[in-house]
């Protein structure tokens, strides 16, 4: 028996989303089946939602950044109970047997990781749906731990704006004495802020807009370049060993590479797409400097990151929307009217 | 006492090479001199001597892969005594104090390095002129030791070709199992097959051409992919751990990223300029894959070479010139007419 699930979708490119109800699966052994109490709004959704990567498929119910409540275990399931708090990020899926799989680098299965939604389950072939919605269900292995002492709403944006900047700064090993600089303060940028300081870092915030200063320093800051000015430009060359670079469109990166020191990398975390101006080698070679892409975060670290949070007492900045306000959330989203992620308490879609 | 020496030398973009006589320094306590037996010939000598990088300085005597016999040593010199071999390459001197310098990375030394030619001396501010002449004054500090047993006219490319490629092989940590693959087979990119191939890797040559694979295997190559061949190409996508690449034009880097491994590294040594056609970071998002740029090597670390190459009998690929040819080997290096490094025996200057 399918469950009958409520959640809201969208049709086409042009529809806004809207209630609609759909089929999840009835739970296998190994299928934890959560109650979903808040989704995080990620750019992606709107991305997907308006066909920008000509992949959607519809209806499409967005949403990868999910907390909630077992409802329901199947009789292999383990690690949870009823009653236990879970999530659920941007994976529910992957081959399980080659060689990133093996290394619990799932993000980077060669078969491609069975996303959240607009993809399709590999057992069944039912299409996935995301966690605006009611509940999921999803099998053990790609269900987090939830701390108890983390506040819920916040946690939620931890599942795919956290875990995409945890990655890279655990990868290129970030930690105390590290130099690093964030480009960009969105979802992505304020949750770099946080972590690497966490990490013991020494942290910059490169900005094209004056008038973040304060909010930058409380999210973990210690230093903000205004990348428009070249006198604060100038005083960066060759600092930081590090640069997480979250912005989501084409951008100049030849301005930050001199900003690298020797042997230091700057990692996309945002854009996906030709990097137009040309992208200078001259500077690359003549200090071994790297630049390199990273995508979200296998399971085991995406636990890793969550236990983390639960000890540094972090969640991202959040304002919380119900779901009927989604439509609103997407405009203010594309004009970066969010300070820092959108999340919805799913308790509106009872309303 | 300077000392009057006998080279060759340009004295313009557009003249040949001719004979020219010019003074060295009189040895300082920490000095070695050096009769120069052989010189090898670089790409850069070429570009140097045309001003294709717009900073020569004439008259410009070329010459950064240099052995020879040490014929007087200054009174402070601990490790060289008259009748050594000793070899000389890019850089002669750097400021000792960076933290580059301090970790044996002199090649990217903040107050950037004295080269071997077409710089100025950091003590005496006097021209520094290169190999192609009858002797070299260099510090100690600067100066290599070389094996008794490598034949002595393949070990002067070892100083640049040589140790560019080997540089990036050891940074990014390619031994045994390792998945190279070389991009170009000139001077650096056969010194690129026997080394990663003596380090214990399986080696691939990436070629536009056909024709050089019985070459490229008895040079180390397991395999040739001929990069046109979209069979050839699709069959190692996602295979190498590590691209070298060593061609010095611009050329497009999106067809070569696709075959690297989950959180491999392709390394520039070869190209300073931008990247056209523009870069895509899709791929690298995807799969945490890097491009980085490497230039030459620290001294330390060329000692390393030099060391390595005499436990693995390994030299240049060469073919020997008397310095009165340097014109024609010029014109033939631009077609690329070399197998695989010119090198010039430096008794021809006396006939």
């Amino acid at each position: 028996m399918t469950m009958n699930i409520l959640g809201y979708a969208t049709h086409s490119p042009t529809d806004n989303l809207a209630p609609y109800h759909f089929e999840r699966r009835e739970p296998r052994a190994d299928d934890v089946v959560i109650e979903i109490l808040y989704c995080g709004v990620c750019h992606s959704d709107l991305h997907q939602a308006h066909n920008d990567w000509h992949n959607s498929n519809y209806p499409l119910v967005p949403g990868h950044e999910i907390v909630g409540r077992v409802t329901e275990v199947g009789a292999a399931v383990t690690r949870f109970k009823v009653g236990d708090l879970a999530a659920v990020g941007c994976m529910v899926d992957s081959c399980q047997h080659c060689e990133p799989c093996e290394h619990g680098e799932e993000q980077y299965c060669v078969e491609f990781p069975t996303l959240t939604y607009n993809s399709v389950n590999r057992h069944d072939q039912m299409p996935t749906y995301g966690g605006y919605s009611e509940k999921i269900v999803v099998t053990e292995k790609f269900t987090l731990k939830v701390p108890e002492n983390l506040e819920l709403a916040g946690t939620a944006p931890l599942l795919c704006a956290g875990i995409t900047t945890w990655s890279p700064l655990r990868h290129w090993k970030v930690g105390k004495g590290s130099r690093v600089a964030v480009v960009g303060l969105g979802g992505l940028g304020h949750m770099a802020l946080k972590l690497a300081k966490a990490l013991g870092a020494e942290v910059t915030l490169f900005t094209r807009s004056e008038g973040k200063e304060a909010d930058a320093r409380r999210l973990g800051a210690d230093n903000i370049v205004l990348s428009s000015d070249e006198t604060q430009m100038a005083a960066v060359q060759g600092h930081f060993d590090f640069i997480l670079d979250t912005v989501p469109y084409i951008h100049d990166l030849n301005q930050y590479i001199p900003t690298l020191a020797i042997s230091g990398t700057l990692v996309l975390v945002g854009y996906l797409g030709p990097l137009e101006p040309m992208l200078n080698t001259a500077p690359m070679v003549l200090g071994r400097k790297s630049i390199a892409g990273s995508l979200i975060g296998g399971i085991a670290e995406t636990q890793e990151l969550l236990d983390f949070c639960a000890e540094h007492n972090i969640t991202s900045d959040v304002e919380v929307i119900k779901i009927q306000e989604i439509n609103t959330a997407y405009q203010r989203m594309l004009k970066s009217d969010v300070k820092y992620r959108f999340v919805i308490d799913m308790k509106s879609l009872k309303a």
